[in-house]
Formats: C-alpha cells, structure tokens, sequence
C-alpha cells in the first residue's frame, strides 16, 4: 500500500513546530533559523517554506497549537474566580521553559519588524484580547462589571503588568500577582470611607 | 595658557553622550557600536572605555541626562492630577523620536543580556518607581490613596499600560490612555451601586 501523504504531511508538520520550539529553547529566537528548522525536523528548506512565509510564522504556530485550550475563557459565572484561573495561565506560559523563549523572542523581533509585529498582534493578542473581552461583556451584563467603560483598556490593565515583570525584569512573575492586581483592578485605588469597596464586589455580583 | 583638562574632558563627554543617541536613532542600538560612538565624537575608543564599561553603560547615562527633570515627580496636593502630568511626560518620553529607539534598544538587549537588564533596572526603572513610590507615599497620608496596597503593585497597573501598548504594539501610546487608566485604577472595575466610587475619591481629598 503507497504512504498516505496527508498522513506524511502532517507529520512533517509536527515535526517542523516541535524543531522550531526546540531550537528556540534551547538556542534562542535569534539562532532558530530556517535551515536550522529544517535540518533538525528532517525535511528540506522548500517544505518548509511551502506551508510558512517565515519562522516567525511556524513558530507562531507551534506556540498556538501549544498553548491550545490553555488560554480559552472559563465561564464559571463569577469574572474574578475567572479572571484569576486565567492570568495564572498566562503566567504559567509566559514562564514556561518551553514557551517563553519563543514569546520573549518573538517580541524582541517585533521591535525592528514590523511585519512581525503585525503578525504578532493579530495570530497572539488580538484573538485572546477578543476571547477575554467576551468574557468582560457578559460580566458588565451580569453586573459584575462597570458598563461604562472600553474593555480593550480593562484587557490591558490587567494584562500589561505581566508583560511589564516579564520584560523589564523589574520581579519574579507570580500567581500572587494576578491576585494583587486582581484586588487593585476591581476595588480601585481611591480611599473607601468605612471599606465598603470589596462587600460592594459582591453585592454588585448578587443584587442584578 | 594650557586648556584646563577637566573642562576638556566634559567636552569629551558631552560629545560621546551625543553621538551614542544621535547614532542609536539614526541606526538603531545594535549598529550603536563603540567604535562608531568613538569616530562620530572624534575621541579614541579607550577614552569611552576609560569612563563607561559598555554602550549600554554610555546610553544610559546619555537618556538620564536627558530625561533629566522631566520625569521628576510634581506634587501639587492633587495625586490623580500629578500622576496624569507625569504620566504623559512619560508617554512624551516613549514616543520621542529621540529617546524611545534607545529605550526600545535597552529593553530588547535585556532579554539576552541579565547585565543589561539589571542595570536597566538599577539604573533607568527603580530610581523613578522610587520617586513615584514616594509621591503615592504622601497621597496615602493624605487620605487620597487606599493604605492597604504595595505601591510597587500600585506603580506596575499604572505604568505597565504604557509599555505594553510601546511593546506589543496593539495600539498606539497616547495622552488619552493616561486618563483612561488613572479612571480604571482609580475608580476601580466593580459596579458602583448608584455611582458614588468618583464622588468619593474627591471625598477623600478633602475631608482627610
């Protein structure tokens, strides 16, 4: 019986996005080549660039078939038990041993191209800002949230302070910041007369 | 009479300064080499070696000098109005022609070099979350700030915005964000049960 070529096809693929994580981790965003990708999975240069236009590309792809379902939005009905399960997701990543050296690198080439930051807002963030921008909508609906404000800001608000940690190396990335920034985020920094801010939380998620 | 050699080396200095960011805008910070801050300031190479140890060293030194005043910390009793101030400076700063391809080169050489990111952080990052910590220091006395935060954390939700958006590139930095994150920080993301969260932050400037 002659090999199935979609079936070889898809293992060249795996293949490929497994080289290309590998080479990341182990070598860095700057020394994961092409040829490199190629050499390592096995293949020729031209399969390679058959299926991507670029490296950032199959890297973009290994990682999102990587992260997968990890970043989609649970719905348990209470945004900040939501919230919090899923920044510490991010976290997770975003210090994963596998995965950082691919999101750090991919940034860092964001910087001085600007097709890969194109390609980087709109395969990475864009479709995760949109996944958690759907989970503030139903929020605000609920009344868990305020209505009368751009969720793209709420979005980055919550997750800017992560990237800020990863890329300044000001601290440790930790669980415990998503809870301090949880806390900040939805009490407010103004001073509450009598602490009122937190019952007010869930007085909001109870009385609407 | 014989040039005085202090007055002359401040020349020297100046010149070196000058010609690091006139070359890390025009070429970016990886063509900022020593060898051609050296040629542009008309000095030899080990002088610059004599006073700095690196390029990044040189750079430095050249975008505090520069910032200077302008990111020091107004304090006109109003927090919420001097963090909006200070704040926009900022974004100034990180959209300046001249100064964001520098701060721009630091960052992306911190993620490969932990020399390079501890003195970003030693020397750019905690001298200035120290002014601002000292002037959220003053609101918190003066009962315009919650007194139950870190204000490390408090420094990161407002300022993380600012590089995110510098870094990602999803949207573009603007004087406008400002407002729209000290409102989110401030007022805070819960429901207000008929609205009095914006009523008290000015309660709590007055009254305390």
């Amino acid at each position: 019986m002659p090999p199935n070529p979609e079936r070889r096809s898809e293992r060249a693929r795996v293949a490929i996005l497994e080289a290309a994580l590998a080479l990341c981790q182990e070598h860095g965003y700057p020394a994961t080549t092409m040829e490199a990708i190629a050499k390592r999975a096995g293949v020729g240069k031209q399969t390679i660039y058959r299926w991507w236009p670029s490296k950032a590309a199959v890297l973009q792809e290994a990682v999102n078939e990587n992260v997968g379902a990890a970043t989609d939005f649970p719905d348990t009905g209470d945004i900040v038990a939501d919230l919090r399960s899923q920044m510490a997701m991010v976290v997770g990543l975003l210090t994963s041993e596998t995965l950082s050296p691919y999101t750090r690198g991919l940034i860092v080439a964001a910087q001085s191209d600007s097709d890969i930051a194109r390609s980087l807002v709109a395969n990475i963030i864009e479709p995760r800002t949109r996944a958690c921008r759907e989970r503030l909508e139903i929020a605000v609906k609920q009344g868990q949230l305020r209505d009368d404000v751009d969720l793209n800001d709420v979005v980055e608000l919550l997750y800017a302070p992560l990237y800020y940690r990863m890329l300044l190396h000001t601290r440790p990335l930790t669980a415990q910041q998503v809870d301090h920034i949880l806390d900040l985020a939805f009490t407010g920094l103004a001073p509450s007369v009598g602490k009122p801010v937190r019952a007010r939380r869930h007085a909001g998620r109870t009385t609407k």
